[in-house]
């Protein structure tokens, strides 16, 4: 016999259910809504990939984290660990396909690493990603950041605070700390815990890079040129001032186009941010984040991403660059922002409950009609009594029940009963809809 | 350098995009919608169960195909290869959920066996279930049934034929054709696959059961006894005269009362058969398959379930059973269906097509305040010429181009081009939304 233990969940996930199953399902479709509103076309890649297809890219740390498995024919399986490695993998085996070419995923990620359940971090993700391939211009991030701008008004989230910064930019200022390339990538990955851990942790990890410590003017000068004080403009003069590498000035002009784009859409809630790193190998240019405005809600990001302009070309195995550009809504920190924030969420999608009295035959195929008015109705399958009914009816927090007996049947009428204050009234079938429109009342932001 | 093989789809499994994918969407969304209006909440337990979890149930040939993982702590998960067994853990979990408990899931199930792509069958692919717990009244199939109908129609598949049996009933006719116990589910197994391999192979396959072959006499009785000519009044009527068990004598009663609702509602599609098996071992009373009546556009079944009283009280260890029945959409099959019978589909969710004449920055202005009426818009980012972006626009199939240049600025207006016919006009910003109702026409059944 098993121990109980043993028909537990998995350790680091977790069943979704109730009210939590349901705002998923709202969140999930205002995305998508959203999406399709923008000119993304639906992708679904399969979860199970090729070991060598996920360990191609988003090499490093990630690595540790990904699931691996084997079919019956011994060949090397991985689970996704996002949603851009496969996009890059499904568009080099699509030569067909125009570009721009602009996809949304929603859709579960993997990583085998550890959970933090109160910041909505599981082994098993929901990530729900837009990407536009083909446009090198940074009016593709500026479409971005209007989308993200006008989903999490949707959501009922407010306002955003948008983070920008620059790889290529990033890459400069790592120049001028005299940074040696090989350490470069790791250097960024520390940088991208400033944050999480502040700016002392950070440097002490600079300097204690295995086999290539940087030295403590390297570290200085690093954090002396990513984490500075000013507005926009302030910030790029100063760079603009110390940038040597053509690299370093290309990113500054990145940001300085990107800016003056979001400066056109009246956007003033980006923050150019030259501390901000990301902690994926394989972004190329424009990194950028999103957070709520409202900073006591949910702190970390809601929104990340960035550009990649040669992971996609690296799985051609083409030489020149396909640029590609792109962003993560984590669908589970976004149902913990909402839930934060209204506290009058719905329970269950069912408006009507009918209860028989001795009718059940009957009763089903009344159930049939008022659901061909396309109203989410539930019956009492298992024909008990009007108050046991009654009470699970209250415990699901069902608004209506409907009663029908004998009487009611003769009459072709339903006695509707709203749970909240008793108001009750017989109500022809065929007028059900318009009753339960009228008398009705939804739950905050999710009819 | 890797081969770009290496960089491919793993083995059986495919990607979804195009019309397909939209099409997938369309049809997870009228799903949803329909299980909602039966009184349905959605449920998402985790793609990674404990190991033992699932080899609990769903024992024998199954087991098979499970895919198996470890995760870094060595601790033995395993991937869904259904979701009845995760509901049966997810409920035998939550004592304090109320029954009957109705829940709808739509996701990804994992099997590690051969594929059939030309019927849909991938080692990924996607159920749409829904399951009622605790209710041990036939209503639950007859609802279930009403609600398969009803989602036929509504998908445009037409009518439905239902298949039911009861494998209460298939114990009694083994008893008659005195099977032993312990050989009757591999029993099960074998004539399951009666459709697809006929008669004389299932005899074969019967008569060499490993360890205990049937008696010709024993396999000619059960075949005599289950593959029965005949309407349904006459099948049972024959059933009676023979069935000798109590168990067998139950699972035709309830065949006679599901089939008394099904008068109820005026369901003429329900077929009683006495051979319909389910290659299930957990089924316990009601099976059924569900088929387009249109048998030469996809002759499998589409849906298939049945009743599984005994594995939710397995889970909790509880001795008193508790009744449970459900059955499974196939997203892949029902696409399929669909595809074949509907020839015109959406290539593109993107309504409008904008065309920045020099004007890119004002452009992505202008599409946000169309994006605000809620229609679809994509822009052309890259920037291009007239005549490049017009030829992408076609070749997505894109139904207008909305062409805006310093004129279109200045006047405040779009100048829009329904690429079917040539039809233009110059439209005013605020007026596109009703311009493009007036003057579009959608993909058959999408919209």
């Amino acid at each position: 016999m098993l121990n109980t233990d043993d028909l537990k969940l998995a350790k680091g996930v977790k069943d979704w259910y109730g009210k939590q199953a349901i705002l998923r399902n709202y969140v999930r479709d205002t995305l998508r809504s959203i999406f399709e509103r923008y000119g993304y076309n639906p992708l679904e890649t399969p979860i199970i990939e090729r070991e060598e297809v996920l360990s191609f890219k988003g090499g490093g740390e990630i690595q540790k984290e990904v699931f691996r498995l084997k079919d019956q024919g011994r060949r090397n399986l991985a689970l996704r660990f996002d949603q851009t490695v496969p996009l890059a993998r499904f568009y080099a085996n699509h030569p067909e396909l125009k570009i721009p070419y602009k996809r949304y995923v929603i859709g579960e990620v993997f990583r085998d690493g550890p959970t933090q359940p109160d910041q909505g971090r599981y082994r098993i993700f929901t990530q729900c990603d837009v990407d536009i391939i083909g446009v090198e211009n940074m009016a593709a991030e500026a479409e971005l950041l209007t989308l993200a701008s006008d989903a999490f008004k949707e959501l009922g989230l407010g306002d955003v605070t948008v983070k920008i910064n620059n790889r290529k930019l990033l890459d400069g200022i790592m120049d001028i700390a005299e940074i040696p390339d090989p350490v470069k990538i790791q250097a960024i990955l520390i940088l991208d815990k400033l944050e999480k851990i502040g700016i002392e942790a950070v440097k002490k990890e600079l300097s204690e890079i295995e086999g290539r410590p940087l030295s403590s003017p390297a570290v200085d000068t690093l954090i002396k040129n990513t984490v500075i004080q000013g507005n926009n403009h302030e910030k790029i003069d100063y760079l603009n001032g110390i940038m040597a590498s053509n690299t370093g000035k290309e990113g500054l002009q990145e940001i300085r186009q990107l800016l003056s784009y979001c400066n056109e859409m009246d956007f003033d809630f980006v923050e150019f941010d030259p501390s901000l790193a990301r902690g994926l190998d394989y972004y190329t240019g424009t990194t950028l984040e999103v957070f709520l405005k409202k900073k006591d809600i949910v702190n970390s990001a809601i929104i990340a991403g960035g550009r990649f302009d040669n992971m996609i070309g690296d799985f051609k195995g083409t030489e020149v660059p396909i640029p590609a550009v792109g962003f993560s809504f984590g669908l589970e920190r976004t149902c913990m922002a909402i839930e934060s924030i209204m506290s009058d969420l719905k329970e269950t999608t069912v408006k009507l409950f009918i209860i028989p009295l001795g009718t059940l035959a009957e009763s089903l195929k009344i159930a049939h009609i008022i659901r061909q008015q396309k109203i989410n109705v539930d019956i009492d399958l298992a024909d008990r009594s009007l108050k046991a009914a009654m009470r699970y009816a209250n415990s699901l927090d069902i608004p209506f029940v409907g009663i029908i007996g004998e009487n009611e049947i003769k009459k072709e009428v339903i006695t509707i009963k709203r749970l909240s204050d008793g108001l009750q009234n017989e109500v022809p079938i065929i007028d059900v809809k318009s009753y339960l429109e009228r008398n009705g009342n939804s739950k905050v932001g999710l009819e």
